[in-house]
C-alpha cells in the first residue's frame, strides 16, 4: 500500500504529489512551487479525491505562508480550484488559524487516521463472502493514504469477509479502471473491472451483494455528492435490494448545506467525453439520502434519519 | 442519410461494407471475398447491429453459393460468428431456400422498408417537445439503412415532435459517441453525448422524457436483449417514471425462445474494457418485459402482454 508521503508531501519549497493522471502506466511525481501550481494540479486532476485535495490545499497554504504570499489571495485561488468537494474549504478554514507546515502535516495525518477508523467501522457491515461493487476511486490516492471506500474493502478483506470487488471503470476519466484496480491489486484484493453500464447486469445475476463508495460532499440530510454515476448505481442497488454504504471522513460532511440541491456540481470540459460531437460532462451527481443505507465516518456507522446521526458525527470528530 | 448500398452491398465477387470500426474518423470500405471474410468482419464489428449482420450474412451466403462453396459449412461459419442477435440465423434460414444474390438484396431492401414502417409507427408515440435518450447505435449502420431506434428519432424529428436526443456514449466500444452522434448530425437532429453513468442524473433533472432503443433479440414474452447498459437505463427509467420504447423489425423477434433466460449473451474480450487489470466484458444484457413500455415493429406498436401482441407481429410480417 502507498505511504501517505508517496501520495502527497510538503518539502521546504514545494508540494510534491504522485501525478494521478499518469497512473497506472507511470509513477511520476509532480512538483508544485506555489499555491497557484497546486491549484492547477487540483483543477487538472493530478491530485483528486475530496480528502486528498483538502490535504493538497493545506500544504499549498503552508507553502504560501512560508513564502510570505498574500494568504487571502492564496485562499481564493485554492478554494475556487474545484467546486464540489467540501474538504477543500474545510482544510483552508483550518489553515487560516495556524498556517504552519506542521499543521498541514497534522491535517494529513489526521485524514489517514480517520480513514483507518472509518474502514474498521465499515468492515463490520460485511458478512463473510461479500462481493462488493465500488465506483470511481476512494482509495489512498483519493484521501492521502489508506482510503475511505477502498480502505473499507481492504479492511474487510483483511478480516476474511470480502470475496470479490467489482470495479466500475468510471467514465470519462476511468478512475476505477486506472486507480482503484491498481490499488486493490497492490493490496492483494481480488478485483474485476466492468463498464459502468454493466453493473446492473451483475446485480441482476446475483453477483453483487453491496455497494461501497466514497463521497465528495454530504449534506446535513445525508444527500451525498460523489463521482458521476454513483446516483445511477444507487438507484440500481435499490431496485435489486442491495445496500449502498458511503464511507467518508467527517471533513466531507457539510452540515451548513441542508440537502443535495445546495451542492454545486462541477461540469468539466466536454472533450473529456468526446472530441468530435457535442457532449455534456457533469463530474458529480447527488444520491438522495433515501437511497443511502449507511454513512460511515471515523465516528462510526450512521443510519437515517441522517439529520440527527450526522450532527453527532461532526461533534465526535 | 447514408444510402443502404453505402452501408452494405453485394458485388459480383465480394461483399463490400462501410467499416464501422473506423467511423467517424474515416469512411473506409472493407471488401470481403468469402463468407469467412464476412464472418470475421461480423466478429470484429466492422459491421454490427442485429439487422445489419443478418443482411451481411445473407450477402455472404449468396456469394458462397455463386462460388460453389459448401453451403452447410458457410451457414455454420456465419451463424456462429456472433451469438446474441437472432437476425443472423433468421436471414440464413431464409437464404437456404433461395441462395441467390437477388434474394439477399430483397432481404436487405425489406429490412430497410421495415425500418421506415416501424419508425413511422414509433413516431406516433412522441409528444411535441420530446427529449429522448438512446443507447448504443440502432441507426442505419445497424440495420443496413434508415435505422430502428434512430429511424424513429429521425421520423419524430421530421414531424416536429423531437426537441433533443441524449446519446449514451456506450462503453466499451462507444457506438453511441461514434456512430449514433454521427448519424444524428447527418440527419440534422440536435444531439448531445453523455457518459453512460450520467444518464440517471439527466433523468433526475427532468431533462429526459423517454428512452428509445433497438434490440438484438426479443423473446416471446417481450424480454429484450440489447447492448450492455440497456437494462441499466431501463431500471433507471422505471425509477423516474419514464417509458422505454424498443424499436425493432420482426426479424429480431425470437418466439421460439420463451423469455430472456434463454438468450445467449456474448462475452467479448476483456481487453476491450481495460488492458492492464482483470475485466469482464458482457456485450449485451436482457431487459425484462416488465420494464418495456412498448415494442414497435413494422407491424405497429405492441403493448404487454407481449406473448399475445408479439405473436401477432410475426404473422403481420
Amino acid at each position: 500500500m502507498l505511504e501517505p508521503e508517496a501520495i502527497l508531501r510538503l518539502e521546504a519549497d514545494r508540494v510534491v504529489m504522485l501525478d494521478q493522471r499518469r497512473l497506472p502506466a507511470e509513477e511520476v511525481e509532480l512538483e508544485c512551487r506555489s499555491a497557484a501550481d497546486v491549484a492547477a494540479a487540483i483543477r487538472e486532476l493530478a491530485v483528486r479525491g475530496a480528502p486528498a485535495i483538502g490535504v493538497a490545499a493545506a500544504y499549498a497554504y503552508a507553502l504560501a505562508a512560508s513564502r510570505g504570499d498574500d494568504l487571502d489571495e492564496t485562499d481564493r485561488v485554492l478554494r475556487s480550484s474545484r467546486p464540489t468537494a467540501v474538504n477543500l474549504g474545510w482544510a483552508l478554514d483550518r489553515m487560516r488559524d495556524d498556517p504552519t507546515a506542521e499543521h498541514a502535516r497534522r491535517i494529513h495525518r489526521d485524514e489517514v487516521e480517520r480513514c483507518r477508523a472509518m474502514s474498521a467501522h465499515a468492515a463490520r457491515l460485511f458478512a463473510p463472502g461479500t462481493r462488493a461493487l465500488t465506483h470511481c476511486n476512494a482509495g489512498g490516492l483519493a484521501t492521502g493514504g489508506y482510503g475511505s471506500a477502498v480502505g473499507a474493502l481492504i479492511a474487510a478483506h483483511e478480516r476474511g469477509l470480502l470475496e470479490h470487488v467489482w470495479v466500475d471503470e468510471t467514465r470519462p476519466l476511468l478512475q476505477g479502471a486506472r486507480l482503484t484496480a491498481w490499488e486493490l491489486e497492490q493490496a492483494g484484493v481480488p478485483a474485476t473491472v466492468i463498464t459502468d453500464g454493466a453493473a446492473a447486469s451483475f446485480m441482476a445475476a446475483g453477483e453483487i451483494d453491496c455497494l461501497v463508495t466514497g463521497a465528495d460532499r454530504i449534506a446535513a440530510n445525508g444527500d451525498t455528492a460523489n463521482k458521476i454515476g454513483t446516483y445511477s448505481i444507487a438507484v440500481l442497488a435499490r431496485h435489486h435490494g442491495l445496500p449502498l454504504w458511503v464511507v467518508a471522513p467527517s471533513s466531507t460532511l457539510d452540515l451548513a448545506t441542508h440537502d443535495g440541491s445546495g451542492i454545486p456540481i462541477e461540469e468539466r470540459d466536454p472533450t473529456e467525453v468526446t472530441a468530435r460531437f457535442p457532449a455534456r460532462n457533469p463530474a458529480f451527481d447527488v444520491t438522495p439520502a433515501e437511497l443511502v443505507s449507511a454513512i460511515v465516518t471515523e465516528g462510526g456507522v450512521h443510519r437515517a434519519p441522517y439529520e440527527q446521526s450526522l450532527a453527532g458525527a461532526v461533534l465526535a470528530a
